[in-house]
């Protein structure tokens, strides 16, 4: 395997790859390497461009901490997490849709009793999220985890800010016995993704806007169903058409009604797919 | 452009990039987002083995440091350098042939007068390098910037080593009036690419041997001429046929032998490819 040329190496690469012993991840492998290749022949990688792709993922991998992950945030911009989400997300017609993940979800949020306020002081004008947790058939589910998280009137999720301890516009709650939630926080806005890394530079050199319409984001958990990673999204945003992470849904829009003290309110339902019982063997 | 899935979410992406007004970069990314996107298809990629996917690209960029470049050893791995520098260098016949860079070039070596010691106390047996730095037709090429740079007995590199200071085996000369060059260092000895991160757990888990065959590293560089990136193998070495990031080049291997008194020497003489010169418009 010597004097490998363009159009011999990506055989003796796959070659190299044979003996993986996971058949799934030598199918991965594969692929990656055939498209890795592919790419690099279609446009005709040049050696400068090589050494700002290396530097490019590697100011990726640099920009992500405990609060920050980058490489979603690419994910999310070159459409792949949507895609991931549409390929493994064929629910049965009923089931709300799930959207992207993003790069602000933290594991260790509060938790707060139903009907608590989990804006917790973050900026912006009240609003109180309430819903149900159903099944497919309309029963109500009770006691699902729900994780809720959101950006402030200025755009800024609490992880964005330099104080580490801030932890606002969070929070993990309970449904009742009825399957009902209800929370108190602040109505969300539009705001750009964060440009002050690698996928900003690449937004900027490419005239993309950052901007995500407004929404609040929701995973759900309740045992016997699919876990749910979903947003939902505010009717009449100038972003619905243009988000830059591709994850709006039809579905997943709401009305967020003002009241009269210039508060708002917020109402959805969420419908869980079930995870199929495994049938035994005759 | 809402309820994209994973058939009509590749088009929107491409569209999104439209107006990137590099028409080069405009060409890679439409052409990475279209590999990308065929990729995660091919394979139908799971939610779970993208988060992996993110996490091992996190881990890559995370493991470089101004000594360290993880990148480029996945680069290496995968095959990719090595197919970059194929589509780069259709030198004319009887040019030296280049082959990858490697990781662990350092901007700032020594600089040292022909016929030292670059070695600078790194382990190994005795070895008297010489050759000549010559154009396509033969003619001699002096004052050429010769850089050098390889892996001790213990198959490590100076930078691998944990005290930050130690520059060894590694250095820069300039070939004499007339193209000739000599230096003394280590014999090269074939030696494992580093497995102690991400790339290692790459050929862990895929049953792929770390070894690179015996080398020393030059880079050439001589007004007039392309920069030449390339090693000098050694005959005889049993990773010939198996180098881990695909880099043998038949043209590369030459003979070190061994002498009486146990010391080695190596002569290889390298042929720069010239920069075509601009025609004026007529």
């Amino acid at each position: 395997m010597r004097n490998l040329n363009q159009d011999t190496i990506t055989e003796a690469v796959l070659e190299r790859f044979a003996a993986t012993p996971n058949p799934r991840l030598k199918e991965i492998v594969n692929s990656l390497v055939t498209h890795l290749h592919d790419f690099a022949r279609d446009v005709k990688l040049t050696d400068e461009e090589w050494m700002e792709g290396i530097q490019y993922l590697t100011a990726t991998g640099q920009k992500c901490d405990a609060k920050r992950q980058e490489f979603i945030l690419l994910s999310d911009v070159l459409g792949l997490s949507m895609l991931t989400i549409a390929l493994n997300h064929d629910k049965p017609a009923g089931c709300t849709e799930p959207t992207v993940f993003g790069p602000f979800f933290l594991e260790e949020a509060p938790h707060y009793e139903l009907g608590a306020d989990v804006a917790n002081g973050a900026k912006g004008d009240p609003c109180l999220v309430s819903g149900r947790i159903l099944s497919l058939t309309g029963e109500p589910i009770p006691n699902a985890l729900i994780n809720v998280w959101q950006a402030d009137e200025d755009g800024l999720y609490d992880v964005q800010y330099m104080d580490e301890d801030r932890i606002q516009a969070r929070g993990i709650l309970h449904s009742d016995a009825n399957g009902n939630y209800h929370f108190k926080t602040i109505v969300a806005e539009a705001y750009p993704i964060p440009v002050d890394g690698p996928v900003g530079e690449l937004l900027e050199a490419t005239k993309r806007h950052p901007w995500r319409p407004a929404h609040l984001h929701f995973m759900v958990d309740a045992p016997g169903y699919e876990r749910l990673i979903t947003h939902v999204f505010r009717e009449d945003d100038k972003y619905l058409d243009s988000d830059a992470v591709f994850g709006v849904r039809q579905t997943l829009i709401a009305d967020w009604p003002r009241q009269a003290d210039g508060s708002y309110t917020m109402n959805y339902d969420f419908v869980l797919n079930p995870i199929p019982t495994k049938v035994s063997k005759a």
